[in-house]
Protein backbone atom coordinates (compact mmCIF):
# COMPACT_ATOMS: atom_id res chain seq x y z
CA UNK A 1 0.00 0.00 0.00
CA UNK A 2 0.94 3.48 -1.08
CA UNK A 3 2.10 6.00 2.40
CA UNK A 4 -0.33 8.90 1.82
CA UNK A 5 1.84 11.96 0.05
CA UNK A 6 3.03 14.43 3.11
CA UNK A 7 2.24 17.88 3.45
CA UNK A 8 4.84 20.15 2.20
CA UNK A 9 5.65 23.06 4.58
CA UNK A 10 7.43 25.84 2.96
CA UNK A 11 8.76 28.74 5.65
CA UNK A 12 11.02 31.27 6.30
CA UNK A 13 12.10 31.26 10.08
CA UNK A 14 11.43 35.03 10.23
CA UNK A 15 7.92 34.89 9.69
CA UNK A 16 4.92 35.02 11.97
CA UNK A 17 1.88 33.48 10.24
CA UNK A 18 4.75 31.20 9.68
CA UNK A 19 5.62 30.48 13.42
CA UNK A 20 2.26 30.22 13.92
CA UNK A 21 0.82 28.27 11.01
CA UNK A 22 4.26 25.52 11.92
CA UNK A 23 2.30 25.24 15.61
CA UNK A 24 -1.36 24.74 13.10
CA UNK A 25 -0.23 22.86 10.84
CA UNK A 26 0.79 19.20 13.05
CA UNK A 27 -2.19 18.51 14.64
CA UNK A 28 -4.01 18.79 10.99
CA UNK A 29 -0.91 16.58 9.42
CA UNK A 30 -1.47 14.06 12.28
CA UNK A 31 -5.11 13.60 11.97
CA UNK A 32 -4.90 12.59 8.60
CA UNK A 33 -2.19 10.38 9.07
CA UNK A 34 0.11 12.54 6.82
CA UNK A 35 3.15 13.74 7.26
CA UNK A 36 4.74 17.59 7.53
CA UNK A 37 7.88 17.56 5.36
CA UNK A 38 9.45 21.55 6.43
CA UNK A 39 10.96 23.54 3.78
CA UNK A 40 12.53 26.33 5.00
CA UNK A 41 13.39 28.99 2.03
CA UNK A 42 14.27 32.94 1.93
CA UNK A 43 11.08 34.86 2.05
CA UNK A 44 12.91 38.22 0.98
CA UNK A 45 13.63 36.11 -2.36
CA UNK A 46 9.75 35.83 -3.10
CA UNK A 47 8.74 39.06 -1.99
CA UNK A 48 11.37 40.96 -4.80
CA UNK A 49 9.71 38.47 -7.82
CA UNK A 50 5.98 40.14 -6.20
CA UNK A 51 7.09 43.30 -5.27
CA UNK A 52 5.87 42.29 -2.19
CA UNK A 53 7.53 44.07 1.65
CA UNK A 54 7.03 42.31 5.06
CA UNK A 55 3.86 42.49 6.46
CA UNK A 56 5.06 44.97 9.16
CA UNK A 57 6.43 47.61 6.55
CA UNK A 58 2.70 48.26 5.31
CA UNK A 59 1.28 51.30 7.26
CA UNK A 60 -2.58 50.09 7.87
CA UNK A 61 -1.81 46.41 6.74
CA UNK A 62 1.57 46.82 9.04
CA UNK A 63 -0.76 47.70 12.19
CA UNK A 64 -3.48 45.32 11.43
CA UNK A 65 -1.02 42.58 11.44
CA UNK A 66 0.57 43.03 14.56
CA UNK A 67 -3.14 43.06 16.15
CA UNK A 68 -3.45 39.42 14.66
CA UNK A 69 -0.33 37.96 15.27
CA UNK A 70 -1.14 38.57 19.07
CA UNK A 71 -5.02 37.84 18.41
CA UNK A 72 -4.23 34.05 16.38
CA UNK A 73 -1.30 32.64 19.16
CA UNK A 74 -4.18 33.78 21.65
CA UNK A 75 -6.53 31.67 19.91
CA UNK A 76 -4.72 29.04 19.81
CA UNK A 77 -2.56 29.50 22.62
CA UNK A 78 0.52 29.74 21.35
CA UNK A 79 3.09 31.48 23.47
CA UNK A 80 4.21 34.43 21.25
CA UNK A 81 6.17 38.07 21.95
CA UNK A 82 6.51 40.14 18.82
CA UNK A 83 10.31 40.28 18.41
CA UNK A 84 11.78 43.60 18.98
CA UNK A 85 14.23 43.60 15.60
CA UNK A 86 12.34 42.28 12.51
CA UNK A 87 12.22 40.51 10.56
CA UNK A 88 16.05 39.21 10.69
CA UNK A 89 18.29 37.04 8.42
CA UNK A 90 17.79 33.48 8.65
CA UNK A 91 20.49 32.04 6.33
CA UNK A 92 22.35 29.96 9.31
CA UNK A 93 19.12 28.47 10.71
CA UNK A 94 17.82 27.51 7.18
CA UNK A 95 21.45 26.50 6.05
CA UNK A 96 21.42 24.54 9.61
CA UNK A 97 18.09 22.88 8.82
CA UNK A 98 18.98 21.61 6.08
CA UNK A 99 22.22 20.15 6.78
CA UNK A 100 20.71 18.49 10.24
CA UNK A 101 17.75 16.65 7.60
CA UNK A 102 20.54 15.10 5.40
CA UNK A 103 20.90 13.27 8.84
CA UNK A 104 18.06 12.76 10.58
CA UNK A 105 14.62 15.27 9.57
CA UNK A 106 12.63 14.61 13.10
CA UNK A 107 16.17 16.31 14.78
CA UNK A 108 16.36 18.81 11.97
CA UNK A 109 12.42 19.39 12.90
CA UNK A 110 12.91 19.40 16.47
CA UNK A 111 15.90 21.91 15.83
CA UNK A 112 13.33 24.56 13.50
CA UNK A 113 10.89 24.63 16.76
CA UNK A 114 13.76 25.74 18.54
CA UNK A 115 14.26 28.20 16.52
CA UNK A 116 11.01 29.34 15.89
CA UNK A 117 10.84 29.49 19.74
CA UNK A 118 13.60 30.97 20.24
CA UNK A 119 12.46 34.29 17.84
CA UNK A 120 8.69 34.20 18.40
CA UNK A 121 8.37 33.69 22.41
CA UNK A 122 11.70 33.76 23.68
CA UNK A 123 13.39 37.36 21.39
CA UNK A 124 16.61 35.98 20.55
CA UNK A 125 18.99 37.03 17.77
CA UNK A 126 17.95 34.05 15.51
CA UNK A 127 20.42 35.95 12.80
CA UNK A 128 23.53 35.00 15.10
CA UNK A 129 25.25 31.97 14.43
CA UNK A 130 26.30 31.25 17.57
CA UNK A 131 23.02 31.04 18.82
CA UNK A 132 21.81 29.23 16.05
CA UNK A 133 24.59 27.07 16.92
CA UNK A 134 23.44 26.52 20.90
CA UNK A 135 19.61 25.65 19.60
CA UNK A 136 21.71 22.92 17.31
CA UNK A 137 23.68 21.55 20.37
CA UNK A 138 20.44 21.15 22.44
CA UNK A 139 19.09 19.23 20.02
CA UNK A 140 22.04 17.02 20.29
CA UNK A 141 23.80 18.18 17.23
CA UNK A 142 27.60 18.71 17.80
CA UNK A 143 28.07 22.84 17.81
CA UNK A 144 31.31 22.87 15.97
CA UNK A 145 30.45 20.73 13.15
CA UNK A 146 27.10 22.59 12.44
CA UNK A 147 29.09 25.69 12.53
CA UNK A 148 31.45 24.42 10.45
CA UNK A 149 28.31 23.02 7.87
CA UNK A 150 26.62 26.15 7.50
CA UNK A 151 29.81 27.89 6.01
CA UNK A 152 30.19 25.20 3.42
CA UNK A 153 29.92 25.24 -0.34
CA UNK A 154 27.62 22.50 -0.39
CA UNK A 155 25.24 23.36 2.06
CA UNK A 156 25.33 27.10 0.95
CA UNK A 157 25.10 25.72 -2.67
CA UNK A 158 22.03 23.17 -1.51
CA UNK A 159 20.00 25.58 0.50
CA UNK A 160 20.30 28.29 -2.47
CA UNK A 161 19.26 25.81 -5.25
CA UNK A 162 16.23 24.80 -2.67
CA UNK A 163 15.05 28.35 -2.57
CA UNK A 164 15.28 28.78 -6.06
CA UNK A 165 13.02 25.37 -6.59
CA UNK A 166 10.69 26.80 -4.21
CA UNK A 167 10.09 30.20 -5.26
CA UNK A 168 10.92 29.84 -9.81
CA UNK A 169 9.59 26.01 -9.27
CA UNK A 170 6.93 26.09 -6.57
CA UNK A 171 5.19 29.26 -7.56
CA UNK A 172 5.87 30.02 -3.68
CA UNK A 173 5.44 33.85 -2.66
CA UNK A 174 4.35 33.95 1.20
CA UNK A 175 4.61 31.56 4.29
CA UNK A 176 3.70 29.32 5.90
CA UNK A 177 2.74 28.12 2.51
CA UNK A 178 1.30 24.29 2.45
CA UNK A 179 0.85 22.22 -0.56
CA UNK A 180 -0.72 18.65 -0.11
CA UNK A 181 -1.72 16.24 -3.39
CA UNK A 182 -1.04 19.50 -5.17
CA UNK A 183 -3.43 21.27 -3.63
CA UNK A 184 -2.17 24.88 -2.28
CA UNK A 185 -2.79 26.56 0.80
CA UNK A 186 -1.27 30.13 2.02
CA UNK A 187 -1.53 31.55 5.55
CA UNK A 188 -1.94 30.53 8.62
CA UNK A 189 -5.28 30.88 8.71
CA UNK A 190 -5.44 28.24 5.69
CA UNK A 191 -5.15 25.33 7.50
CA UNK A 192 -8.99 24.74 8.77
CA UNK A 193 -9.44 24.71 5.42
CA UNK A 194 -7.10 22.47 4.11
CA UNK A 195 -8.03 20.30 7.25
CA UNK A 196 -11.43 20.75 5.90
CA UNK A 197 -10.21 19.86 2.46
CA UNK A 198 -8.76 16.65 3.54
CA UNK A 199 -11.30 14.98 5.37
CA UNK A 200 -14.29 15.89 2.44
CA UNK A 201 -11.64 15.01 -0.35
CA UNK A 202 -11.47 18.32 -1.68
CA UNK A 203 -14.36 20.15 -3.46
CA UNK B 1 -32.04 47.37 26.18
CA UNK B 2 -29.44 48.85 23.95
CA UNK B 3 -29.19 46.99 20.55
CA UNK B 4 -26.46 44.99 19.85
CA UNK B 5 -23.69 46.97 17.47
CA UNK B 6 -23.99 46.22 13.62
CA UNK B 7 -21.14 44.78 12.26
CA UNK B 8 -19.43 47.36 9.63
CA UNK B 9 -18.70 45.76 5.88
CA UNK B 10 -15.81 47.91 3.75
CA UNK B 11 -16.17 46.82 0.57
CA UNK B 12 -15.61 47.53 -3.02
CA UNK B 13 -17.64 46.46 -5.81
CA UNK B 14 -14.74 45.64 -7.80
CA UNK B 15 -13.00 43.17 -5.23
CA UNK B 16 -13.76 39.38 -5.11
CA UNK B 17 -13.21 38.49 -2.07
CA UNK B 18 -15.75 41.41 -0.89
CA UNK B 19 -18.20 39.94 -3.38
CA UNK B 20 -17.49 35.86 -1.49
CA UNK B 21 -17.43 37.81 2.00
CA UNK B 22 -20.61 39.63 1.26
CA UNK B 23 -22.29 35.87 0.57
CA UNK B 24 -20.57 34.44 3.71
CA UNK B 25 -21.09 37.75 6.55
CA UNK B 26 -25.43 37.75 6.37
CA UNK B 27 -25.97 34.36 7.87
CA UNK B 28 -23.03 35.00 11.05
CA UNK B 29 -24.02 38.36 11.64
CA UNK B 30 -28.27 36.81 11.70
CA UNK B 31 -26.70 34.24 14.23
CA UNK B 32 -25.42 36.61 16.59
CA UNK B 33 -28.50 39.22 16.27
CA UNK B 34 -26.38 41.62 14.64
CA UNK B 35 -27.12 43.93 11.87
CA UNK B 36 -24.69 44.33 9.14
CA UNK B 37 -23.58 48.01 7.29
CA UNK B 38 -22.27 47.97 4.00
CA UNK B 39 -19.55 50.50 3.45
CA UNK B 40 -18.64 50.65 -0.21
CA UNK B 41 -15.26 52.82 -1.01
CA UNK B 42 -12.22 53.08 -3.23
CA UNK B 43 -9.88 50.09 -2.62
CA UNK B 44 -7.86 51.64 -4.89
CA UNK B 45 -7.84 54.73 -2.87
CA UNK B 46 -6.22 52.28 0.54
CA UNK B 47 -4.15 50.63 -2.11
CA UNK B 48 -2.03 53.80 -3.23
CA UNK B 49 -1.12 54.66 0.46
CA UNK B 50 -0.44 51.07 1.09
CA UNK B 51 1.81 50.70 -2.03
CA UNK B 52 -0.10 47.40 -2.86
CA UNK B 53 -1.90 46.33 -5.90
CA UNK B 54 -4.71 44.57 -7.33
CA UNK B 55 -4.49 40.81 -5.96
CA UNK B 56 -4.60 39.93 -9.58
CA UNK B 57 -1.51 41.71 -10.58
CA UNK B 58 0.80 40.16 -8.24
CA UNK B 59 2.93 37.34 -10.49
CA UNK B 60 2.37 34.19 -8.43
CA UNK B 61 0.16 35.61 -6.01
CA UNK B 62 -2.51 36.68 -8.81
CA UNK B 63 -2.08 33.13 -10.10
CA UNK B 64 -3.03 31.30 -6.63
CA UNK B 65 -5.77 34.08 -5.98
CA UNK B 66 -7.73 33.34 -9.02
CA UNK B 67 -7.79 29.32 -7.94
CA UNK B 68 -8.60 30.60 -4.37
CA UNK B 69 -11.62 32.84 -5.54
CA UNK B 70 -12.71 29.76 -7.34
CA UNK B 71 -12.34 26.95 -4.84
CA UNK B 72 -13.78 29.44 -1.87
CA UNK B 73 -16.84 30.01 -4.32
CA UNK B 74 -17.26 25.92 -4.46
CA UNK B 75 -16.70 25.65 -0.60
CA UNK B 76 -19.59 27.40 0.29
CA UNK B 77 -21.76 27.41 -2.70
CA UNK B 78 -21.49 30.90 -4.16
CA UNK B 79 -22.06 31.53 -7.78
CA UNK B 80 -18.67 32.98 -9.05
CA UNK B 81 -16.89 33.59 -12.74
CA UNK B 82 -13.86 35.61 -12.64
CA UNK B 83 -15.11 38.83 -14.73
CA UNK B 84 -13.06 39.12 -18.24
CA UNK B 85 -12.52 42.76 -17.54
CA UNK B 86 -11.04 43.49 -14.02
CA UNK B 87 -10.99 45.23 -11.93
CA UNK B 88 -13.54 47.57 -12.68
CA UNK B 89 -14.09 51.29 -11.53
CA UNK B 90 -16.81 51.40 -9.31
CA UNK B 91 -17.92 55.08 -8.33
CA UNK B 92 -21.51 54.63 -10.04
CA UNK B 93 -22.23 51.92 -7.72
CA UNK B 94 -20.80 53.02 -4.82
CA UNK B 95 -22.29 56.68 -5.08
CA UNK B 96 -25.55 54.67 -6.12
CA UNK B 97 -25.38 53.21 -3.06
CA UNK B 98 -25.10 55.75 -1.12
CA UNK B 99 -27.74 57.84 -2.80
CA UNK B 100 -30.74 54.72 -2.15
CA UNK B 101 -28.82 54.11 1.60
CA UNK B 102 -30.37 57.85 2.29
CA UNK B 103 -33.72 56.51 1.43
CA UNK B 104 -33.77 53.20 2.41
CA UNK B 105 -30.92 50.60 3.63
CA UNK B 106 -32.73 47.81 3.04
CA UNK B 107 -32.81 48.63 -0.82
CA UNK B 108 -29.54 50.01 -1.15
CA UNK B 109 -28.64 46.24 0.15
CA UNK B 110 -30.36 44.76 -2.23
CA UNK B 111 -29.39 46.62 -5.14
CA UNK B 112 -25.75 46.09 -3.72
CA UNK B 113 -26.12 42.45 -3.80
CA UNK B 114 -27.33 42.39 -7.39
CA UNK B 115 -24.61 44.73 -8.28
CA UNK B 116 -22.11 42.07 -7.25
CA UNK B 117 -23.24 38.97 -8.53
CA UNK B 118 -24.06 41.36 -11.99
CA UNK B 119 -20.19 41.48 -11.92
CA UNK B 120 -19.23 38.25 -10.65
CA UNK B 121 -21.25 35.87 -11.25
CA UNK B 122 -22.78 37.19 -14.79
CA UNK B 123 -19.92 39.47 -16.28
CA UNK B 124 -21.69 43.01 -16.83
CA UNK B 125 -20.06 45.56 -16.43
CA UNK B 126 -20.66 47.61 -13.49
CA UNK B 127 -18.39 50.50 -14.39
CA UNK B 128 -21.36 51.30 -16.81
CA UNK B 129 -23.63 54.20 -15.28
CA UNK B 130 -26.41 52.47 -17.56
CA UNK B 131 -25.96 48.75 -16.31
CA UNK B 132 -25.99 50.04 -12.36
CA UNK B 133 -28.99 51.96 -13.07
CA UNK B 134 -30.87 48.99 -14.98
CA UNK B 135 -30.13 47.48 -11.75
CA UNK B 136 -31.31 50.20 -9.33
CA UNK B 137 -34.88 50.22 -11.42
CA UNK B 138 -34.75 46.37 -11.03
CA UNK B 139 -34.68 46.84 -7.40
CA UNK B 140 -37.51 49.38 -7.84
CA UNK B 141 -35.34 52.64 -7.86
CA UNK B 142 -36.78 55.25 -9.86
CA UNK B 143 -33.84 55.16 -13.16
CA UNK B 144 -32.98 58.51 -14.15
CA UNK B 145 -33.32 60.05 -10.69
CA UNK B 146 -30.96 57.71 -9.63
CA UNK B 147 -28.66 58.53 -12.70
CA UNK B 148 -29.11 61.91 -12.23
CA UNK B 149 -28.10 61.58 -8.08
CA UNK B 150 -24.65 59.84 -8.62
CA UNK B 151 -23.30 63.12 -11.36
CA UNK B 152 -24.77 65.12 -8.31
CA UNK B 153 -22.38 67.11 -5.98
CA UNK B 154 -23.68 66.30 -3.27
CA UNK B 155 -23.89 62.27 -3.36
CA UNK B 156 -20.21 63.02 -5.16
CA UNK B 157 -19.14 64.57 -1.91
CA UNK B 158 -20.76 62.30 0.89
CA UNK B 159 -19.08 59.28 -1.20
CA UNK B 160 -15.13 61.35 -1.34
CA UNK B 161 -15.78 62.40 2.39
CA UNK B 162 -16.75 58.67 2.97
CA UNK B 163 -14.02 56.88 1.68
CA UNK B 164 -11.58 60.02 2.97
CA UNK B 165 -13.35 58.46 6.90
CA UNK B 166 -13.21 54.54 5.65
CA UNK B 167 -9.37 54.73 4.64
CA UNK B 168 -7.65 57.81 6.75
CA UNK B 169 -9.86 57.42 9.63
CA UNK B 170 -11.09 53.97 10.14
CA UNK B 171 -7.59 52.94 8.46
CA UNK B 172 -9.06 50.26 6.16
CA UNK B 173 -6.50 48.79 3.79
CA UNK B 174 -8.35 45.87 2.16
CA UNK B 175 -11.44 44.29 0.92
CA UNK B 176 -13.68 42.97 2.77
CA UNK B 177 -13.00 44.24 6.42
CA UNK B 178 -15.08 43.83 9.06
CA UNK B 179 -15.59 45.63 11.69
CA UNK B 180 -17.73 44.20 15.09
CA UNK B 181 -17.26 46.25 19.01
CA UNK B 182 -14.36 47.64 17.48
CA UNK B 183 -12.35 44.59 16.66
CA UNK B 184 -11.57 44.41 13.13
CA UNK B 185 -11.40 41.13 10.94
CA UNK B 186 -9.72 41.79 7.07
CA UNK B 187 -10.55 39.22 4.43
CA UNK B 188 -13.33 36.79 3.69
CA UNK B 189 -11.47 33.96 4.98
CA UNK B 190 -11.95 35.60 8.41
CA UNK B 191 -15.31 35.40 8.55
CA UNK B 192 -15.82 32.34 10.97
CA UNK B 193 -13.06 33.55 12.92
CA UNK B 194 -15.63 36.58 13.71
CA UNK B 195 -18.35 34.25 14.36
CA UNK B 196 -16.16 32.59 16.95
CA UNK B 197 -15.24 36.08 18.43
CA UNK B 198 -19.14 36.67 18.46
CA UNK B 199 -19.52 33.46 20.00
CA UNK B 200 -17.14 33.68 22.78
CA UNK B 201 -16.94 37.29 23.33
CA UNK B 202 -13.50 37.66 22.17
CA UNK B 203 -10.35 36.10 23.16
Amino acid sequence: MDLPTPIDFYFDFSSPYAYLGSHLIGPVAKKHGRDVQWHPFMLGVAMKGEKTFPLTQYPKKGEYSRIDFDRTARRHNIPFNMPTDFPKATLAASRGYLWIAQDDEAVAVAFAQKVFAAYFAENHDISDPEIVADIASDCGVDRSAFLEAIQSPAIKDAFKNSVEEIVSGKKVFGAPYFVVDGEAFWGADRVGQLDDWLAEGGW
